[in-house]
Order: C-alpha cells, then sequence, then structure tokens
C-alpha cells in the first residue's frame, strides 16, 4: 500500500467509526468494561477484533466449536443492532439468538409482537467483517431493513 | 381416592387426550421413536412424564442444570403448540427458545413476521402438568392466544 492509499483508508475508518449503528456497537463494548481498563482505548483499538480480513478467514478452523470470544462479539454486533434501532424508532428490539455447538443457528430481533430481523447464521466461527466500513455497512443495512418493516407494521411493532 | 371418583377421572384423561393440542404432542413424541419401540404403548403412558403431582414437584430440586429429558419435554410441547397454530391457522409457526442452565429462559413462536406467543419461562425443572387436563387446557390456551395474535395482524404473520 502506497502512502496515498492510506490516507483514504484511515478516512473510510473513521467514517465508518462516526456512523449510528458502530458508535451503538463501541456504546456496548463499552459497558462491558467494569473496571475501566479499556477507557484510553480508543474505539478502532476495541473493535479491532471485528474486523477479520479473508486471509484470517480461511485460517480459521470451522470443526470445532465456536470460541466464545466471537460468540460474545456476534451476541454484542445483534444488541448494538437492537440498541441503533430503538435510537431510531423509539421501540425495544430485543434480540434472541441460538446457536449449536457446530456454529449455526439463527438469530431474531423482535419489537412488541413483530419480527424486525430474522437471519440464519452459518460459520459463525468466521464471524467479523473485512473492514470498518463492511462492518458499518452491514450493521446499517440490518437497522435499515428493520426500521422499513417497523414503518410497514406499526401496530404489530407497538403491541 | 374412591372408585367412584377413578372414573370421572379417566374420563376426563380420556377427554383430555382427545384435544387437537394433545394429539398434536402425542404425534411429535411418536415422530421421535426412530425403533418403533413405543408402538405399542397407550398415549397416556407415552405423555406420563408430563404430569408431574405437586408433591412430585416440590421433590424437584431447582439448583442443578436441569435435566435434558425436561428440556426434551419442553421442546416438543412446544413445538407440539406451533404445530396446533399450523394446523387451525394453516401459518407455520416456529419455535425458539433459549434456557440458561439456571432454568430461567424465554420462548417465542414466530409465524411470518409476527410473534405469536412469547413466554418467559422459570424453574423449567419442574415443568409438567398436575392432570392431563390441565396440560391439555394449557397448551390450547397457548395455541388460542396465538390464533387471536394471528387474526388481530393477518398481515404480518403472512409477511
Amino acid at each position: 500500500m502506497t502512502d496515498a492509499e492510506v490516507i483514504p483508508a484511515v478516512k473510510e475508518d473513521e467514517a465508518a467509526l462516526a456512523t449510528p449503528f458502530v458508535k451503538c456497537l463501541v456504546r456496548l463494548v463499552r459497558a462491558q468494561d467494569s473496571y475501566g481498563s479499556w477507557e484510553g482505548k480508543p474505539d478502532a483499538e476495541l473493535l479491532a477484533d471485528f474486523i477479520v480480513s479473508k486471509e484470517k478467514r480461511r485460517e480459521i478452523p470451522i470443526i470445532d466449536d465456536p470460541d466464545p470470544d466471537v460468540l460474545w462479539r456476534l451476541d454484542i454486533y445483534y444488541a448494538a443492532v437492537g440498541l441503533a434501532i430503538e435510537e431510531r424508532s423509539c421501540l425495544m428490539a430485543s434480540p434472541m439468538m441460538k446457536i449449536s455447538h457446530e456454529g449455526f443457528g439463527r438469530v431474531i430481533l423482535t419489537a412488541g409482537r413483530l419480527v424486525v430481523l430474522s437471519r440464519t447464521l452459518r460459520d459463525v466461527h468466521r464471524f467479523g467483517f473485512e473492514t470498518f466500513r463492511k462492518l458499518a455497512e452491514a450493521g446499517t443495512k440490518l437497522v435499515d431493513d428493520a426500521i422499513s418493516a417497523i414503518e410497514i407494521y406499526p401496530d404489530a411493532a407497538r403491541a
């Protein structure tokens, strides 16, 4: 990578970290820092483990049980989606996730009587995003879709 | 119990076993009988473990992890609720359950984008019903409530 390429990449990361979804994610990660040991850490460092390059992805085996840290990140990722939905719609969206020890599963987020998000999960061992931009885009897309669902079925969402 | 009391109790059990909900439950239990070893067993015997008397309830400790057999019965019970909902509404209702090893948890059943049932579970160690009638009534009530929800939010349920 040349110098000319590095600067846009940094800018891109900054923009991604400033999105409402990633801010929610950061808030939730910081909320788990009971002893204040991450206080001096910048957001990018705090979320570093969410970034998994293509090469790294390929190296992660999917045979064993998923790593508890990966499951923790998955949990906090969907909790952040729920929090971002709440910020935009004022409706609490609570996640429910079930993952087999083989790394397959399902996650749903509900607001009132409405399923605002429903995803099948696979290969959770390798959960991660190539860049901060992709992390921000994926999370924001889930939030957008949920908000659309709430707009289509407002009564069920408020039930 | 005198003889005069025994006969109504048997009749009551028979009526309970004939309800659509309990029939769904029996079908799901029999579906797990891969080797046909329960073929000769009457339905009442097959469901015997769902019946937990008050005295027996009190004896079950709630300190240890819930018994895997109890979790299996809980799973199949809510799957039967889903199946009975499907019979009546022609909509597939799929359950999702999450239970901590302390016996607390939550179960939800969804049809399309609608949450047709959402329950908090506690003391699942002691999951059971006093009589077949109570088992039938409790299950039927869950199915009725879900059907009402589908009638109120038909579009979300068909989404």
